[in-house]
């Protein structure tokens, strides 16, 4: 594969340029027998929609999921599941002037240099537009996930240098607040510098949580395909990612053995914990309590500030980035970062189905 | 698989349990026609070698590499290189008495409740033991990249509390102290704060960074199977890893995008960068220059302080963990990163061999 | 995966229902810098159609395909290639009355006992009809072979009773009758003895032979991973194929080993054979001599002719089964055995270019 | 990878050449809590053994497998199993003249076109000698299958121009005679062949027959990952195999479809069949029936009968090969085609348990 497929039991393989007349997914591996209706895609792909809020790009998408294959009478069959999503409102002249300049930030260099042909229309392939195939293959994931009792909720923690205060933590404002921060203070803050931003025609990045809650223990692989590194991948395969981290994450590093450890209790007989400083995660496999990880997103790199940079024929330049670009992406990048984690957990739960015999003997229904 | 093979086209499959009569690893897709000898291995793995300092663990092995096939006449036939490790230094009744126990911070818990058995002794497989087998197979990875013009080189920036200070960084020096770090007066410093945790029976975590140099423009493939995202996956697979940045990493989401854009001109007909805070990858691909990030390692789990756990009968307990452990992981550890990058790096780059159908022509000699 | 995946460095991904909206396939490791166009595929496709001779189901699919990715300026760009060819003439009413009866030879029945849940509409995704997407994804792969001067060339060698005679083989007749037989005594045979069984409502087999001419030696791996066994799986993936043969094939197991060992000579500086018992692969690895292999295809299961089978409701019944079949699949299935040939050498043909350090220092450029 | 890795759940990586020190194998993905012992796997390896008949080769190899990880207090921990075989009775001098030469027959010349370098002792990885991995990880997947009711058995039908008469078929005389045939004339008619072979110098080769029983229905993935193009590929990638059939084979190309369907009925509520033409295969999923191929072995390539081939350095030669081989390899392969048919049926009957979701929350303990 040449990195557009993904997973090894729970699969999507995406495809698609930005400009194109549409963008794809399909899921493969998928258990059959499981309701799933587009409604479900829909409603997660409207949360990453552009063209919603001020502080996001002015390029009208529906972004409507059809469902080509592998769900009969609402039902998935277990046969690949194919979801379309078409391009609606292209506007390609507006990166004709783009063709032979390399913007700073973005992968318009190094795709010339990897392929030596590049579709430079709004950023082909390496465009944001991609993020839409993951989050509707990761609906399909939460759908499983959601049989299962395991959920998936991401929120914004930072925006440029306004961070969430925990004290003031409330998950109930991520849902009331176009930034989905948890934190009602936290994002009118955040909104005056994002407006600041903007009026310099300039551009914020910021960092994302996540909580996994329900996992059973057990999901996780040792080794090469521990659950902490295949989010790691996940997240950082999201474009901006620039940083990831499980728990206390690169504060542990600071931290004591005796203060960094999760001392445990048992509590009616369940195993319970002072702290979550691993992020729900211990050698690779989730102990069952809330896996917990963020992501650090980069600003936009497409602002109109001019800068310096290079062209395809050998001068240097400036350049200003023209088109409809988010000055802040953080709050749509939200769904996308639920997206794949939930993709690695469904992936992961099947492949931990498969760990212990006494497992395969209750499918085949072998007697002990 | 399982965990323990990674990897798509230069691959390791890794196997052996600390306390087991050996590990060992198995290089598929290493190129034919490479000089390679026992001693290319042998230089990695006695960085990593356990019992030449008194901040890591006392446990003699010497960590003798063997190389059972792959190689002929000094040289590799294309076939797969097996390399075997014995365990020498086995003391297991120093684990009996954690037979019943889970030592927080420790996979104990998840594996017993994933498999529903464990070998308890010295943590079986999910002992940083196995990352022995890492750097050999990283080892052989390096040899490759040599070749090529390509290193890969770690060093400590920060332990506990200390951090190198940037102003005074100089990379002769990890290779003088037993720390890796790259500040005389920063090693110094973390050296006394580490004595002062041994003497709590307690343990520290560390921050370790990686640059990869000589790479050509073009290395990492779109989307999922980034340079990032793969490195981020190999790094966070090290056990104690919680957390891992490219470049600016999480101060890149602090930033304004006109300030974090590495901005390009050309010098002598070559395309420049005057900062590099994506650390060398856009869009999932390198550019060329040097790439760069970091890893951050929590305190080692294993401290003789008591703590309160859990037993696997149901009952609360306390513990101190006797063995031989390290109080500090982070100095062996950094050419376990350096092990992990050269693999990813590897793998990489023969896959970027196969993104232009010029390149395919080249090799099997057909006329364009 | 669930199996909707193949290949390794050159891969597909197909999707889709006999009698769902459309069906499709996603190019993922096609070389960047190829000429592409819809017509290349067409061109492949239209051997595959249905409804153009008497010997062929009914249906009547224009199976025109469309390209919604990864080409730019009809050149390939490296990047998800994604085609989609829309179901037209669906007439799921036909297959109403096989909902709940599992017809004989087909695989109703192991779907039922696999998902529970089964798309009986024209026999869902174990319809022919999927294979029409390996035909477009084999169409990029032949245009790749084609740029690297491998052809990949298949015909009818038998139709039922009836075989082709060597002394009378012609290549050219192939293309000038409807069964592709290179031997027009033995088409007319053939033709007679299907028009018989199209008379009681009955149906034929066949067998198809495949030469791959141009390959370079080298290609395919040791091992696991062999030529011979990547084109075993990938004909034997195809529907109602029983047997697959190298060479000699089956009657290499009947003879001496001085008569099948194939003799070598120099003739001006380069290695011929009197013989090529092996079909052209030696140790799973291409010599460079022709590449052939040969298919056999069960006759087509769906008959007017009544038979005993069981429905779903736990009854005996018998069963005549109406819709447009094929009482012949052979002919069509010519295209779709090079297809998955073309696929297999594609894919071998990248990862044999990784397969010596030589190859990898020229296409870097680096110095021996 | 490069073709030593196999599977995609239950995986075993085999290393080693046929002169080396050793050669072995990583099981990962069997799944922890089965007992397993070295007696488990050394009762198959004896069966492949060599030295031990008037037929087979000299060479005196014990053969003894090493149980190096994977197994604490004789059960199985869900981590990899790595097995060694240590290569005693080398005589590499018997191949120095074959260094420079390339042996009709053998991988010795595409090896070398390959990767430009090879062991030529032996066959070096190309020799037979590695199957004696498969045969130990195959021993572990019997385990696991036995444990669900499922056995893989396999007999030879026919050596040289030699079949057994399915009239006189027998299977407990496989057992009897050292050719494993299942019918006492047949093997003493191919018993004197094969001595009249041996006082030519020549060899022979001969048809193996599988039958898997006790698989349940519903094991085999649709599309590319059907059972019998898994089994086609494992198969066919043993050395000497030319061609596979599932049930009624090259047969079935000759049959009408009203001949060959399979037709069913109830008897006591269980499914049954008239016939078995497809093998217990339909859509590549089994149907809970015997599962039943053949494999066509060419005659050892390796005689001592002179025959004209080529040197290295351009010119023409005759050779008679030296050393210690088997005149007829079918008995001694035996088990080997049980163990990949063995590994096939382990790695798709872990897939198959994640093919509807309700055997998903039957593992997890959900509510329906």
């Amino acid at each position: 594969m040449s990195g557009s497929h993904f997973g090894k039991n729970f699969t999507i393989t995406t495809w698609g340029e930005s400009h194109g007349p549409a963008i794809g997914v399909v899921i493969d591996g998928c258990p059959a027998g499981m309701a799933l209706s587009e409604e479900d895609i829909q409603r997660d792909l409207d949360r990453r929609r552009p063209g919603h809020s001020p502080y996001t790009s002015k390029r009208g998408e529906p972004d409507a999921a059809v469902i080509l294959s592998g769900v009969f009478d609402g039902v998935t069959t277990g046969t690949p599941l194919s979801i379309r999503i078409n391009n609606v409102d292209r506007r390609s002249v507006d990166y004709s002037d783009v063709d032979g300049v390399y913007r700073p930030g973005h992968a318009d260099y190094t795709y010339d240099r990897k392929y030596g042909i590049r579709d430079y229309r709004g950023g082909g392939r390496s465009s944001g537009r991609e993020t839409a195939c993951r989050v509707a293959g990761g609906a399909v994931a939460r759908r499983f996930l959601t049989e299962l009792g395991v959920s998936v909720q991401a929120y914004t923690v930072a925006v440029g240098k306004t961070s969430v205060d925990r004290s003031r933590f409330d998950q109930s404002q991520a849902m009331l607040n176009p930034f989905c921060m948890p934190d009602r203070r936290a994002y009118e803050c955040a909104a005056a510098e994002t407006e600041a931003a903007i009026q310099d025609g300039d551009s914020l990045g910021g960092v994302i949580e996540c909580v996994i809650s329900g996992a059973r223990p057990g999901i996780g692989e040792p080794v090469f395909d521990k659950l902490s590194a295949l989010l790691a991948r996940a997240i950082c395969s999201i474009n901006a990612v620039k940083g990831f981290e499980m728990g206390a994450g690169f504060n542990a590093a600071r931290m004591k053995g005796a203060e960094n450890n999760d001392e445990m209790y048992y509590e009616n007989g369940v195993v319970k914990k002072w702290t979550n400083n691993a992020g729900g995660i211990y050698g690779g496999i989730a102990d069952g309590s809330d896996i917990v990880f963020r992501a650090a997103f980069k600003p936009t790199p497409s602002i109109s500030v001019s800068q310096n940079t290079v062209g395809a024929d050998g001068e240097n330049r400036t350049l200003r980035v023209k088109g409809r670009h988010d000055p802040l992406i953080v709050p749509r990048a939200v769904v996308v970062v639920e997206a794949m984690a939930a993709l690695v957990m469904a992936d992961l739960t099947l492949q931990g189905c498969l760990s212990n015999i006494s497992n395969i003997k209750k499918i085949l229904g072998v007697a002990k």
